[in-house]
């Protein structure tokens, strides 16, 4: 074990993968609930991978999300786009720590802070010219592993090419959306 | 009130916008610490809108995650993808009854099933050709509603066009990451 996670079954999964490249396929499901007003509730439990429908959750987990007051919503919950900075969080943190254990680099503490710019006009539909969506996210990382500097701007480096939700903003992600 | 959403303040939010543009630039931000292995915490609260800082939240958000022991983790709290999906379900929810609110129409009911493919591979940098994130994601979107198929699809469709989350994961946003 390093840094809480088990490498051998890392390097396993490697070359588990490796001998049989289906095993790295997995689908991941969530089914959400409209809960009134600016509120919704959303499950996940099932997903698919490493050739199986997983069995290891005992439970669901359920996320909520709201709006602000300011936002016509009642602040029951984080908003869906604040939801995003959390997974880019949770992503880039697993994205560093694993390959740092795989290294033998020491983590002691990883932090991440983000801010990112939404401008009300494309969700309004005030303008054409302006996204919906995030115009940046900036995050900042402060990091105290047993390693030099250079070293651990290696591994956020790393972190920031592999870490599926990064990738998932910076590029585009094709989704289709059918009504039953 | 429709659907839970004050229209009045609706109306009144998008022609305070339209007399000062100014108003619809906001900054949403997130704070993460690493628990060990493949566990974080994400911390949000404080967001500026509106012009000036939200002061509305008396308390803050926690947002966990883990991961599966399939991929390392503890089964804790749901992964970085999942999370994703969730964030995505909440954006599309609001980004439908806001409008519909606006519109007259009553929603019964609002769920979303998704479900996205990602391929370890590049997680694990095992393939320079396979992409870390969502190779894509398919909704399936069950909504009851006062209205004819028709505009309920083109209240989905508004929809699609423009949630935050949606746009963010069809197109690229720009992402920096500073190592304090």
């Amino acid at each position: 074990m390093a840094n809480g996670v088990n490498v051998d079954q890392l390097v396993g999964t490697i070359q588990a993968i490796q001998g049989n490249p289906g095993l790295a396929a997995f689908k991941f499901r969530s089914t959400s609930r409209w809960d009134g007003g600016a509120k919704s509730k959303t499950t996940i439990r099932a997903f698919y991978g490493a050739g199986q429908e997983d069995a290891s959750r005992k439970e669901s987990y359920v996320l909520a999300g709201d709006e602000p007051p300011v936002l016509l919503g009642t602040n029951t919950a984080p908003n869906a786009v604040e939801a995003v900075l959390a997974a880019l969080s949770s992503c880039l943190t697993v994205s560093f720590i694993y390959p740092a254990a795989a290294h033998g680099v020491k983590v002691e503490s990883f932090e991440l802070t983000m801010e990112g710019d939404v401008d009300l006009h494309g969700f309004l539909k005030l303008s054409d010219k302006v996204r919906p969506g995030f115009q940046n996210i900036r995050v900042t990382a402060r990091v105290k592993a047993d390693a030099p500097r250079a070293t651990i701007q290696q591994l956020l480096d790393h972190a920031i090419a592999t870490s599926p939700v990064m990738d998932s903003l910076r590029n585009p992600v094709p989704v289709t959306v059918s009504l039953a």
